[in-house]
């Protein structure tokens, strides 16, 4: 546990935390008062039928899902919905590797799955807030996961569901993948085991990890048309290091290390003993599965196998040149398409 | 300078070595009797108008590339044509930094450019085979880079070029790409600015180099049919270790680096002051541009791109769901696709 001042109130809230006690964890660890930070736009009305939720994806927190997916006239509009931010588990608001106390700290913080994230919501929505189903499950990247977890293990819960970008059961490339990610700090001697006395003390391996990330991560068409300038940077080098190095290296490695594990390992079917169509099945929410087509990350083809696998559920393909991080919306274009595919889903009624 | 007993002749052989002396360098440097190892399938007949040149790609020799592209009854057919292969600089087999003698071994050997292994060759070519034109230029990847710059370069010698998998000039995405390639080397501390005593004392950067390319090189498609099954392995995570890492561990780091430098900055605009179409206006041969639909290192609509700027070009798409490593040849359709082209393509004359 050391002060990291990038995950401050200042940087990411305002956010308010829900205790959700001595919390024991799939893989059989425990998290003593596992912290739960949301934040909240709009208000539950008496039925408590308008609430909407919406996870937090890799490295995000509330904040920048507020500012990307919330606003007034929007489809996930305050003024109608209540809208709840809930930050994953190691994303180093709720409670993380570099925020917990001793014994349970930086290389000793146990191993998260998905599901425990999604448990923690839901003592969150039910116990805190007295919600009985959510109106929409939304989210984009990790938080499609989380959103998938959440419509297989709450059936009942999840009225409607939108995933963006993201899998029910990560691919074997996309295991591959995240594993280069895991390698590219591991593999810093300076990480230690988990044992720095600082994240600027890893800062080559959140380096290379960023660099690695955004290889995959935007597209080729994206690094082709130079869309960085359009982001105010004054070449690919500088592009490189002032935005992508710049993001990553402020984080914690031991936290980006949390999400990244389950990142790799997210996978509805665990449910199911492997049973990825029964897992599936089990969904009743009308389900939108909208990949990015330009997405190295997650490719629209994989998303098709598993949108046919949802009984009452929706392919709508969303176009961005930038890739996975599309989802940064350097594109107004793609948020809107997103609105206007997310309106049509909240009007639906089963 | 070591021992390192991949880079034998039992292992890549038979090969010979051709001298180009003392060869002065793009970069500036001047390699001391400058070998390039090549092999030669066929017999040069008298007019020596029959010859084909096969340089090799990255962490190629001279063995596998005669092993994919030559044969009896194919398109580069030995009974037909004078094929020789060149090995590039670098790769091992070639004057490299691992078996250079000091003080221009290791860490101290000079920086290549494509440039450089074209003017070598062409050395070869004319000085020691007495060779005015060349039938046909072909290779995939960095033999592509090759064959676009043999085109450019000496557009009296090459009559036919066909670029499989690779670009004229490096994409601004490929470019950081092959950073990651070079990173993941150059993290390891054992590598030590190129002053190891063994490569094996460099192995986690060369497994981890190895994993990142896997992620790039094959396909999303190929991983999710688990087609590495096809290659006799048990699990993915085998295949990483067995295939994966078995194929680069025993490589020479810096020999990777020379050629992962090359690659990167691969680019025959460099004969033009940076000028793109003028430099493959330049180009007389007939040119056959052949990306692979699935490549994540030279992608097809990138390609099409260059194939525009060629005056007498065609653009034929090949089609593998392995991504760039289709080239190792996992479908035997691929290899016959790419001789139907090659046969329409020596079948023409200007």
């Amino acid at each position: 546990m050391y002060e990291n001042t990038y995950y401050s109130d200042s940087v990411h809230g305002p956010y308010e935390f829900f205790d959700a006690g001595d919390f024991v964890l799939e893989e059989g660890g425990c998290i003593r008062d596992l912290k739960i930070a949301y934040a909240v736009y709009g208000n539950l009305n008496t039925a408590k039928d308008n609430a909407i939720l919406v996870p937090t994806w890799y490295s995000g927190t509330s904040k920048v899902i507020g500012e990307l997916f919330v606003g007034t006239g929007r489809a996930l509009d305050p003024d109608k919905y209540c809208i709840i931010i809930a930050n994953q588990i190691g994303n180093g608001i709720s409670s993380s590797p570099h925020n917990t106390p001793a014994p349970f700290d930086m290389g000793k913080f146990p191993l998260i799955q998905i599901g425990d994230d999604v448990r923690a919501q839901h003592k969150l929505i039910t116990e805190h807030f007295g919600i009985d189903q959510l109106e929409l499950v939304i989210s984009g990247s990790m938080g499609a996961q989380q959103t998938y977890e959440w419509a297989v293990r709450f059936p009942d819960v999840v009225k409607r569901a939108a995933a963006i970008a993201g899998y029910a059961k990560n691919s074997d490339h996309d295991v591959l993948f995240a594993q280069t990610l895991i390698d590219a700090i591991t593999s810093d001697p300076a990480w230690n085991a988990g044992w720095y006395k600082s994240n600027e003390d890893v800062h080559n391996g959140l380096r290379l990890h960023a660099r690695l990330f955004a290889v995959m991560g935007w597209s080729t068409e994206f690094f082709r048309q130079e869309k960085w300038r359009d982001l105010g940077f004054a070449s690919l080098e500088d592009f490189q290091t002032d935005f992508t190095e710049a993001y990553f290296t402020p984080m914690d490695p031991n936290d980006l290390l949390c999400m990244l594990g389950k990142w790799q390992r997210g996978d509805v079917s665990r449910m199911t003993n492997g049973d990825l169509p029964e897992a599936l099945g089990r969904i009743k929410a009308k389900v939108y599965v909208m990949p990015i087509d330009s997405d190295m990350f997650f490719v629209p083809s994989d998303c098709k196998l598993e949108q046919e696998l949802i009984p009452n559920s929706e392919f709508h393909e969303l176009h961005s040149i930038a890739g996975h991080l599309g989802l940064f919306g350097v594109e107004p274009e793609f948020y809107q398409a997103i609105d206007s595919h997310i309106e049509r889903l909240l009007a639906y009624e089963p």
